[in-house]
C-alpha cells in the first residue's frame, strides 16, 4: 500500500462527489458537481482527471458507481453476491489510459428467479458496516431515483433488490396524465400516510389512476395529491418487504429519506440515518487498504 | 322520440369516431379522425359539429367520453355506479349553444376506499348488452391508455377499476432508464408469457428496474425485453383480479387484445371479443330511444 491522501470519487450517471481522503481515510474536502458520466464525452474522462489533479494535486484516484458501467469510462464487470469488502478490492480495475485511478466493480445477484445490479452503492454499504455506521448483520436502504433494498450478513451483501420508485414517481410528475395535479409539496402528513396505508391494499396500476379520480370526485384535495402519491409509491416499495419489528440503516438525506422513515415507522420498523458521505469515504479507504494500491 | 338516423359521436382525448347510424341503430358509415378533444380549441366545439353537418346532414348529434369532462365541450356529472344504460338517458345534457345535440354523462364510482370514473366506456359496456354481444352479467375489459375492468349485474354496472397500464408502458419506453432497451417486439410468446407469471410473483417497482438487470447480465435478450415488459404490466393488471375460471369479455382491438387475452388465458380465465363498434352504436342507440330526444 502505498499510502497518503487519495481522491475518492463517487461518479454517478447525473451527479458526482469528489472527496479528498488524508492517509486515515478522513474527508479534508468534497466537491459536488453535475458532472455525473451523462455530462463526459466518450474519451473525456482522461481529462476529467487531469482536471481533478490540477485542483486536487496528483493524488491517487479510486471511483465507483457508473463510472464502471457500459455509458462510463470502462466497463468494469460485477462481482456476484454473496461479496465483501475484499472481493471488490480483488478485483479494483485499473483505468485505462489513466496513470493511478482505479475503478471499483458494481456488484450484481440472482435471488430466487429475479436478477438485480448495484454500481457505488456496495461501497456505501460496506464502508458503513467498516467505519462502525451500520451492524454486520443489516438491512440498508438507500432511497433515489433507483432505490436500493441491500441485506447485509456478516458484512457480506448477501443480496439486493433495486425498486424503481423515484424515477417512477418522476415519470408520473413530468409526463403522466396526473402531471397536471402533482404542484403540491411532498412532505410526511395526512395525505402521504394515506397513501402508505393504501399501497398495502390493492393494485398499483389502478391505485395510480385513483390519484386522478379521487381528486375529480373530490375525494383528495389537489393539493394533497403529490404527497399521497408519494406515500402510495414509497408504501408499495416499503410494504413488500417485511419490515415490520426490523430496524432499517437509511443512508440519504434528510428530505426523502424522512419520508421512508415515515413510511418505515407506519409499517411497524424503525429507522436509522447512516451518514453517507462517511460511508463512502470508510468504504474507499478499506478497499484500498485491502488492494494495495 | 324524434327517431330517423343521428350522429353517434365516440369522443375521446386524442381521438374520435363519428357513426353514422340509421334509424334502427345500424352503422351506415364511421370516420376516424385525431380530432380528439385535445386537438380542439376552447370554444371550438360547435364549429366542429358545424363542420360535420356540412358532411353528414342536419342530424341528431349524441356524444359520449371525454367530450362531457373539464377539458371538454361542458362538463356533464358523472352518475354513481350502480348505473344501468336508463339511468345514461335520464340525464343526457343539451349541449349549450349547439342546437339537436346531447352528451352522455361519465360514471363515478367508490368500491372499498377507491375512487374511479370513466366516460365512454359506459356506453360500450352496456350496448354490448343492449345488443345481445355480452350477457347482463358479465366482466368487461377495454385495454388501452387507461385498461377499464367493468363489473356487470343484471345490465348494471354495479362496479369497475381503471389500471394505467398502457399509459406506464408508454411512459418506460418513452422516458425511462429502460427505455434504450424497450424497442423489440412487443407480442405474445415465451417472453411476453414469462413476464406475465412473474408478475404474480413479487413487487413491480423492483421488477420494471430488473427487466435492465436481466437484460445487463444476458438473462434477457434486449429483443425481448419490449414484450417480457409488456407482460409483466399486463400480468400485473389482469392478475389482481381472480379472473381463474371466469369469462372476460374483450372490448378490444385484436393486437392489444390478443396480448390481454394471453395473459387472461395464463392466468387460467376465458377471453371472449366484443366489436366495439357495434357496441357503441347500440348503446348510444338504446340511449336515445330511452331519452326520447
Amino acid at each position: 500500500m502505498k499510502g497518503g491522501p487519495c481522491l475518492a470519487i463517487d461518479w454517478g450517471t447525473t451527479n458526482r462527489r469528489v472527496h479528498l481522503l488524508d492517509a486515515g481515510g478522513a474527508v479534508l474536502s468534497t466537491e459536488r458537481s453535475d458532472r455525473g458520466i451523462r455530462a463526459i464525452a466518450p474519451g473525456g474522462f482522461g481529462a476529467e482527471i487531469a482536471a481533478l489533479r490540477e485542483r486536487f494535486g496528483p493524488l491517487p484516484v479510486i471511483a465507483a458507481g457508473m463510472v464502471g458501467s457500459t455509458r462510463g469510462m470502462q466497463e468494469v464487470p460485477y462481482v456476484p453476491a454473496p461479496a465483501d469488502i475484499a472481493a471488490l478490492a480483488a478485483v479494483l480495475a485499473p483505468a485505462a489510459g489513466v496513470e493511478d485511478m482505479w475503478i471499483v466493480p458494481g456488484v450484481s445477484c440472482r435471488t430466487g428467479g429475479h436478477a438485480d445490479v448495484m454500481r457505488g452503492e456496495e461501497v456505501q454499504a460496506l464502508g458503513a458496516v467498516a467505519a462502525g455506521l451500520a451492524p454486520a448483520d443489516a438491512l440498508v436502504c438507500q432511497p433515489g431515483t433507483h432505490n436500493k433494498w441491500i441485506e447485509l450478513r456478516a458484512g457480506r451483501i448477501t443480496g439486493f433488490a433495486t425498486a424503481m420508485t423515484g424515477e417512477l414517481f418522476a415519470l408520473l410528475r413530468d409526463h403522466s396524465i396526473l402531471a397536471e395535479m402533482l404542484d403540491g409539496p411532498i412532505e410526511d402528513g395526512p395525505a402521504f400516510r394515506a397513501g402508505v396505508a393504501a399501497a398495502g391494499q390493492g393494485n398499483l396500476l389502478e391505485q395510480l389512476f385513483g390519484v386522478r379520480a379521487a381528486v375529480l370526485l373530490g375525494d383528495l384535495p389537489r393539493t394533497q395529491a403529490a404527497a399521497f402519491l408519494s406515500g402510495l409509491l414509497i408504501g408499495a416499495d416499503a410494504g413488500g418487504r417485511a419490515i415490520a419489528g426490523r430496524t432499517v440503516h437509511l443512508l440519504a438525506d434528510r428530505q426523502l429519506g424522512g419520508l421512508y422513515a415515515a413510511a418505515i415507522e407506519a409499517l411497524g420498523g424503525v429507522s436509522l440515518f447512516i451518514d453517507s458521505r462517511a460511508a463512502f469515504a470508510a468504504g474507499i479507504h478499506c478497499i484500498r487498504g485491502l488492494s494495495h494500491v
